[in-house]
């Protein structure tokens, strides 16, 4: 089989569902992802390293990348810019590795627009008392911040028809199995492997 | 989760590549699959057992199921009829059994266009030089059975575009799991899981 140009996937879900830990045990089980770093305009949080969770840059920057054309996809939420860096996605994928970007539903549908053949997948709770839970237990977040959440994740949801799969993280280790057996499905699709199809299309009317 | 309705697979590919043992070993490794027996007008071939390998029926008996819509699609192949049985795919689907097709292209497509949610694959060699060493390694067939094989394969192929995904059977073992897991994939899709999905999000909107 010839090698792929590897897949851009979307990973979007709702606050508190655990993306950040699936991607994070994605990338240490499988070494075929690159995880994409958004570049935001909003202030680091304690703890929170430059390059590794956010490139931070200050609103004129992000004006620039996003004037030089910069970044695959940008959204406003809460006042702050979020956006994708357009180099390291496709560096990435010529590499033939499989890029995930974690970002929200606007810019999922942008990059859907842009990159027709993205995947773009959806993390559920397995049930809505489950997602309160956790957002309860973290107890990081005051419960104005948990209610502000919660709204935020009722209005995600209109959005999850956009998305192609779904995704229930009820054990860890078993949606990060599923994610990256859908993902490996995906490189499997007709399309992506014409190359290898007409090889041997050509060779068996040789015969 | 809800329970889901069964998924309609067709798995065609060339002669030789190995279907008939990929599906043994599907359906003897995994619980949730049902296979359709197809119905034809051949004559059975030693060791063949009606009802198992196939339904045999009277030219008279096909036209009559044709005229009462009791085959969810037919075709012509060689001078015979072939074709799948309506009743044994509904009731297996309704069960949320995945119902598996092996069938011939033109079969393939006439499924497609009646259920246009079912999955499509077709059964690749690793090459072309592997499916004409196995087709030759049979020994069953003479070599003018085998260039027929050979010049079949060769239009079979100009279908492939039809299709959703490839399967390469290089190592059986790992080509069954391959196909396990591209059917499980589709169990994720979202307009597949809309009950799931709307009622956690009917759930975080009451919150």
């Amino acid at each position: 089989m010839t090698r792929q140009r590897g897949i851009l996937v979307v990973v979007s879900g709702f606050s508190g569902v655990g993306k950040g830990t699936i991607m994070k045990c994605l990338t240490e089980k499988y070494d075929n992802y690159a995880l994409s770093v958004s570049a935001t305009t909003r202030e680091p949080r304690p703890g929170e390293t430059d390059g590794r969770d956010y490139f931070f840059h200050t609103a004129d920057e992000f004006q620039q990348m996003i004037a030089r054309d910069e970044l695959v996809e940008y959204a406003c939420y809460c006042g702050n810019y979020y956006g994708t860096p357009r180099k390291y996605v496709e560096e990435q994928m010529d590499r033939g590795r499989d890029v995930i970007l974690e970002i929200e539903i606007q810019g999922a549908l942008k990059i859907k627009a842009k990159y027709p053949d993205a995947l773009l997948l959806f993390v559920m709770p397995p049930s809505a008392q489950v997602l309160r839970d956790r957002l309860i237990g973290r107890n990081t977040e005051s419960p104005e911040v948990i209610d502000a959440r919660l709204k935020r994740a009722s209005a995600e949801a209109d959005g999850i028809e956009s998305y192609d799969y779904i995704l229930v993280n009820d054990d860890l280790e078993t949606c990060v199995d599923e994610l990256h057996s859908l993902i490996s499905c995906q490189h499997r699709q007709v399309y992506r492997n014409l190359e290898f199809i007409n090889k041997v299309r050509t060779e068996i009317k040789e015969f």
